[in-house]
């Protein structure tokens, strides 16, 4: 099978205009074919500000009311994903961005809760491999926006990470996958503080044992067992690491890298 | 050859929920291929309003300044494709949102003039028929928001009229082109103020005479020079009329029909 990396970026790169230009040329110098999923930044948040849109959080989690989906989808589906598509075709990189509803790329539905309600958050329930491995033979890098939509209508907020992770899965039926989390650390680290401290490797025996001596950084958790996650589901590896180092992360030599034993 | 639709859906469509519901509805019943170029209507205007970005005008044309630039990616290429796109896909109408550098679907280049600067406008110069017949082939219709690029990382703002027109130019290489603007009005009015005095039927010898007779009222005249230039070019017919039509815009029995003698 061909091999495909499926690349997430999170808010700090594109919030960063010089760090987003230099991710995009080495993320288009990328020979594979390539997929590219991209969160939100620090943009929707200004622009809610601005406009006067409360942001309402329940326990820590931010609630997607109406008015908060029409900023994700301009942000998130417009400005950000179309800026990072031309930017790439500057690079000599055919892209092609979507969200989930365009050709039903990612359907999902809205998140049931018995307590809260989350508002638009959309949880997914299927990939159109079959879209996106058409695009990609066709040599045109996808470029997602996390935003879904639910087959009835309505567009739903859904979480960055979890497209990533929901892509590769999918998508491992039909490539060598290789999913990379780039982020603004240089990958799991043994202190939070102290970028030097990247643990290279993580298969599932030595994650309990960093786990359960509290080794692991809570906020990292999660990361990791969506990562395990994907393994289990026929995800090749998962890398995480730091967008600027993209191509040492592509070739092993920085990040974390997450393999079954 | 197949037939494909090319409609284009003015801002007064796209202000109206209920209309464009209903506009997508019918859309999304039309059996041959398709393709839907959408304006932008007031939103943008509005947004910009609330954010207190100023609209420049020189001359009565609106200049698209960096900020703009900005709003108008955010509102057409994300809200409004993205809703129009999900709408599409609730009345199982699988569709496509793009934008011109979305596969590099159309490029542009930024509009020289010898004294005014428009600021970041496109003008069109070249469309991808293989992307765009490859999306129609798969039965995904294919909806464009009036951005474009110019393959060095720019956006461009682009009118609707012009790409739908371009798009129908393209495209009659591979298909049955008919160009459909929608816009307020019943068709191409004798009395601008009536809109029982619709005239059925223009080709060039009596558009000549309808001109020089000023018959036609002055906002058509680039609308009818547009229709006229498709038709050179390949496209078999021009019709103008409105999106609560779509249906009878299509079979004939409502609208303005361009044609050649």
């Amino acid at each position: 099978m061909a091999k495909l990396y499926v690349i997430k970026i999170g808010g700090n790169i594109i919030d960063d205009e010089a760090k987003l230009a230099s991710f995009l040329k080495e993320f288009a110098s990328i020979e594979e074919k390539k997929i590219l999923v991209h969160g939100g930044g620090k943009l929707a948040t200004r622009l809610a500000e601005k406009l006067g849109i409360e942001q309402q959080l329940v326990d820590g989690r931010r609630i997607t009311d109406a008015e908060t989906l029409k900023i994700v989808t301009m942000v998130y589906a417009g400005f950000i994903n179309k800026n990072i598509v031309a930017g790439l075709q500057a690079n000599n990189c055919n892209a092609m961005g979507l969200c989930g509803a365009d050709g039903d790329a990612i359907l999902a539905h809205k998140r049931q809760h018995p307590v809260l309600d989350y508002g638009f958050v959309g949880d997914v329930d299927a990939i159109n491999t079959e879209l996106i491995s058409g695009l990609l033979e066709k040599n045109i890098a996808v470029v997602f926006a996390p935003i879904t939509h639910d087959q009835q209508g309505q567009l739903l907020n859904t979480n960055a990470d979890t497209i990533a992770q929901e892509i590769a899965r999918g998508m491992s039926e039909l490539y060598d996958v290789q999913l990379i989390y780039s982020f603004e650390k240089s990958g799991v680290l043994l202190d939070a503080n102290d970028d030097t401290t990247v643990i290279p490797e993580i298969k599932p025996s030595n994650y309990q044992q960093l786990k359960s001596k509290n080794k692991i950084f809570a906020g990292m958790i999660p990361k990791l067992d969506n990562a395990f996650a994907a393994l289990k589901s026929g995800v090749d590896k998962v890398i995480i690491g730091k967008a600027e180092n993209l191509k040492e992360l592509i070739n092993g030599s920085s990040g974390t890298t997450i393999i079954n034993e």
